[in-house]
């Protein structure tokens, strides 16, 4: 309910159409989000056509199916991450026109339109954060970017990033995907102009502690610009970068 | 040195304008970033005319001072974070031109121009967070961005976000500053479509732990879209956001 | 023994039916529960009627089991909570009149009498909080309350709320279950005036350090009112917000 | 405006006092917590009368003398916690009507009525607790409580808690404030049939990481009925204690 | 009120002296340490000429004059720990017939007779961990104990050991202090046939983290017979090691 | 090689019998062990006759065998601690006279002679604590101790101690084996005056982290006289608990 | 490509062999490490000849199989560490070649030619310690090492230290493999002259926190000359012991 | 007492000019380090002319006045690190012989000779980690090795490395100083071939947690080559770095 079903509503008051107490009624008894509030949910608004997104963990094969089957009679993309692999056969069971990205562990079907203004670039620092990078690359996607990854840029292999150069020029925002002691995302950060999103891994043992090493080393990065998810976040690290590529509703808006 | 200089040094080698010997000496005792890998460091190109940024904490009033001489011969702004009072004192006073922010602990002298594509809007949960505000604040501005700030939105106090209506359709990037549960920066997130960039602060007792309580508790959001930099790094958060607002080189120019 | 059976023994005494050697013997050879500190075991007195709660966890079957026949013979409601599937199968073989919750992974029979003011009312942020909320669930009831459960009330459809009302408008008490970033019990809090349980759950990954994030949050909430136990403890926030809801013995025998 | 205004507002578009496009923007620029959502905040409702709170830690004097010379002006109590010395001679010269109580590092000016169904009991393991306990105490007294103070009944000094039967009779909930190993607070819930808020405090030094061994001693708590507040919070438990102690507004209205 | 003083209870009853009721009366409001219940508690009957020791930190000198005052009176050894400059200044004038010890921050008053079947031993692994023995050293003295103390036996200097050989002979348990990686533990252990008590000190910095490693490492140690108390604890150990050199009261009573 | 045989040694040199070179290679080529360093290392004196303990944990099977084969030709006791069912079997079967307890993990044949001046008492909180009691009473028990085991003890049931009253009397040592918040350790130690050695146990869920809390509540408790083993480390307090209860040689050839 | 190709590659330049604009992409298009930068890239120059070492743990068996095939074709060493059961056999399938080392988790082929200085000597605390001990042997001989292990030498047998003599004697560099309390490493770095690589492992359990203990402990050393490694790290340490033992390349041309 | 002397002494006793017995006693009571275990002790054979080491936090100013009394009538090089201001102000009037640097907060006077096949190179990360760079270089100097120091090299300035060439060409051994993410150990690392010593320091603030954040981050380095000392420990550093430039002394001995 806008201002304009409002004032809508206020004439057929003043016509005579509806009785004061029934419009009252009316608007005291809306769910919550169609109250006018909902005019500074921009996120709302952008949602329309936003994929539904579904963290599957801890969830059982029969809420998730009760879930698909709610959002299957939609037609706006789908997205489950964190699938294992014994839920992924019984869903894609149910739902064959799901696309199973086993390595990533996600689900998902169809895609939004691309709007964004450039791509999004993930460098990740070794073979063993793969999980993650693709968790980060299929949800980049499903969310309507351009997404570009280059693999196995360690600290070690830093000329690699040379290889990297023109995807460097074409990206508004750079996932750096690394565990151990994530130092990678520093170096990126002092090479770039964009920001860079870095997503520790728990890839490592002992006192990498789960990625809480690579966690700390990215929040303390002595290079600007370097912002953190959550440990294993491709996903998260997905949506910001998103929301960087695509910028606002209204600038997006200026660009069409 | 890019390859137009290195074809040039090759012409005078064929030419036989310097010597072979010569030339291999010249390119090995070349410094690092003049070597064509500075052809993927849009960071330093970008640098130019970007504030020379001084973390002033750990650093003596000697040191400072042997900093600033430095800085202040050239054109560029300055800008220092994290300068306690006695050392402003001392700065000031060799400094004068010097605009010194007691609250925000900065000192800084002019500012880039503003190339922006909106502006950054900073909200902070209670007045306890100010100088972490305050130090996001003066950050964002003299790295050339138009910047408003709107303080003491708790979760107690949400209806205040309904005065944020324009200031949040203005915006290319919110920075949320908040202390002890750090609920705000979710809440936040659940109504926007910019980024939202968490810094939480040490604000608290007991089971903060210095802020850790709010660090985990956004790097945990459960909405989309935050991410997050270290515990009261308002300087840090200035710089995503504003690398946020004004997008990358290749953008700039193109809106140019 | 409570000082009417104390006074009976002393006039057993002093009509010579007992020795006064007897009668020092007796006193001294009671067991402590019998002695008048009982006076201010309230708990003791409560505890008539009170389920006998077993905690299964670490314990083997075959203990299990042992208890199980020790508690069948009285009459009095029976909880066993964190039942894993193994040993469900085996006490149901043994004690069939048992109500296995599989969620819930509790097992009960009976109920205690629903002597409560008002209603207990459980929030949690997101399905997969549901094995906590069952096991809330099924604990408050048998500890004789009228309880409503709405599930999946996170901070990004805190719209859901509206259709809370009438249920918090019934609440005595308001058990918050919320894993990952645990903002909810804030949220809540600051919407009611009655007092919030907060119970952090595992659910998340990475930096929720298995709750230990929403623990802090709740812990540090910047909202009055709200009280926390440990994670993933649905049971505990039943006893407290059952503690709640019946207040103190006289005041009930002052409502009778 | 609740339902009635928004009724009248409805009858005067309906008579034609008001234009339709006027009220509909009267309803849209309404602050947020005058909407109908008001209607499950209760606690909005409650707080009329409730006493303005303001936590002074990391706040400057100057701030909390502007917040005071706002909340002068209402006649509703004052409270405020964490008050250090020096801030409390600047306030207290400027609001010499606020009451100061050094230990409890509170200052506050009147009450609200005492609508309470019993007493608030608050128990301490040792005089080092002293602090946390009359913020406590202070707190639930501004809060319209009915307070007894038993202080100094460590698990070596357990006998004491028979002086403290009566108290234990007439209290709808207890506090127990603890540091070191925080065990009082189990003690007590296994003989009591309240609820029991447990303040763990900092007091101890080496491994109780201030407060951390007594918040988790009492999060693990083996006696049913324990629920936790922040390390040294007094006010926290205070405020806990409160809502129990008078229970949600319907059931007081039914009281009365 | 033991059995005796009981069957007299009793036996006034029987004669008539005493009417059943008033002696009923008499047993109830009787404090709890005079109930049977004492009769397992040995430690009370020990601590009879036992010193009154009070933990000083986190009391004021109000509260610490108040309760010297109240133990001055009676003729038992007293001893006060964790007593800081300022504070052992303002009770020396009140009380100068306490010792002050600045280095372990102890003041007190008589011993209790040395009662002991052999010798305390305390060890420490350097100069730095001085304050800590000398509490220890203080207290294991006044608890009626001989005492021994040899400095400075770190990991580097183990040879200095053979110098103890007298004292080890003597000991009924050794108390070792330690900060840094409290390897000295561990390695008496394993040379020695009693009881080993670790103190870890808060000695060090960075990765010690305030004695957090010491702990740790004595925890863990690989040699049996090591069990350890608080970091910077020189009071416990002293207690323990003070039970085991005195042995329970039965054997203490069957040596003499 | 004591002093005894070492003056034989010089004897038989001084007598011809045996060549002063021969003499000095014998003393060079001895086992550390023997040169006269062992006069100190009362331990290794002790330990003639002392069980073999072995720690199974992260040894292999064929790792036990090969120390079982080597330990068994000799006629002293032999204890293994931590062994999985998996290798219990099949050291079983290569070697059947060791006795198996499932619950305890341990193996063991034989034990040493009772020495104690008393015995050990063994308390625990909860029946899932049972494991670590068992490791406990089978190592004291090898190690030649009379113990008594009381199981169920929890803060809850504090009564039941009375039952132990004359355990208590008989007792030189109590292990109390408490997970959870381990409050028994503390409660005990204030009623008994024997050493309290805390086993905290991994009992527990959430915020206990595996015993931490337990561990931590013990250290910090607020009654005199207990000292702490590492979590779970029942083997460890019955060898403390073995060292206290027979004392040092010198005292204990003293008594005999 | 060093100075002495660039050289050439001018001369060739000058000699008309290649254009300028040629040999200018040539530059531009080569690989970073081919670069002049290489020149301080020692280690580069070092790894001619060094096995290429892949970390196996997070890699799937087709990726390594992926990397095998790439690298079997090269005639350099091969060195995988961290590789379970499972992929073992199907990566020992496919290239029968490789060496498994269960117990190190290991596979290798060949091994630099050994122009070390001395030997590395491994000690260790226990046999529990031999999977990391494993890793490090093989690791070193890979890297071209002489190498002494002598095991179970834990703080509790020291003596055995005399039988390593000799290999103390021609140790360059010592690797202390340690779980538990990890004090091992300060009692070794105290009796010898050469670096001592501390390696702590994650044998224990309790409060060793998987290897945190003897890390802190390890870090901590009040012993000169430890250094240390991550938790399980055998690799780490055997990469930091063949540095030292080999010495800088200048230094290894001198000496040849 | 080595086995010559060994020999004489029952040479001695054959010939009948020692009696047995007084043989006996002479072994028995040698001071520890006199036995032949001292063969093994190179150690301390290299400390001969090694400076006598003193870590003076802890420790009173007149307990190190003591200790330099003693040190200073030798004639071997003396070191104090972390001495206070206050502190040394009274050594430095006591033995005014000494040099005090405030920066590094040492004291020394002498140093060793040079004995090192190279030098020592010390990298920084930034100017705030000047301190620990100082104690690194003056304690590494005091212990008789060339030093080169090179600061300011964060990971945003790589490109001064190439200004360190020579100084890398000439180093046995690097000593990286870095707080924050202390990425630079790991960036060092993977350009050298020589031992990296990591010495993570404390600068930084929030998450970095007082130098955690760059201790993991070292512990965890990808890059080979790695080993890691204590917090701020730039002596531990400079120990390690000494011990791998000199050499055993056996090499040692060799080279002269």
């Amino acid at each position: 309910m806008n201002r304009d079903t409002l004032t809508t509503l206020f004439k057929q008051v003043a016509l005579g159409e509806i009785e004061p107490e029934d419009a009252a009624e009316r608007i005291a008894s809306l769910p919550f989000e169609e109250l006018d509030f909902a005019k500074i949910d921009h996120h709302r608004q952008l949602r329309r056509g936003f994929p539904e997104v579904v963290f599957a963990e801890g969830k059982s094969s029969e809420h998730l199916l009760g879930i698909l089957d709610h959002l299957a009679s939609r037609d706006t993309p789908i997205l489950l991450t964190r699938v294992d692999a014994a839920k992924a056969e019984v869903l894609a069971a149910a739902h064959p026109t799901l696309t199973h990205n086993a390595l990533a562990r996600t689900m998902h079907r169809g895609a939004m339109p691309a709007t964004g203004r450039g791509e999004i670039l993930i460098l990740s620092a070794g073979t063993s954060d793969l999980p993650v990078v693709e968790e980060a690359a299929v949800s980049a996607r499903v969310l309507g970017n351009e997404v570009t990854v280059i693999n196995d840029v360690g600290v070690a292999g830093l000329h690699r990033l040379a290889a990297a150069r023109d995807a460097i020029r074409r990206a508004t925002a750079i996932i750096v995907v690394a565990g151990m002691e994530g130092a990678l995302a520093s170096v990126v950060a002092g090479l770039v102009d964009v920001p860079v999103i870095g997503v520790p891994t728990s890839v490592g043992y002992g006192a990498s502690f789960n990625g809480v090493a690579a966690l700390l080393s990215m929040l303390n990065s002595c290079a600007g610009g370097v912002s953190v998810v959550n440990i294993d976040n491709g996903f998260g690290a997905a949506v910001v970068a998103s929301l960087i590529n695509r910028g606002p509703a209204a600038l997006r808006e200026a660009r069409e």
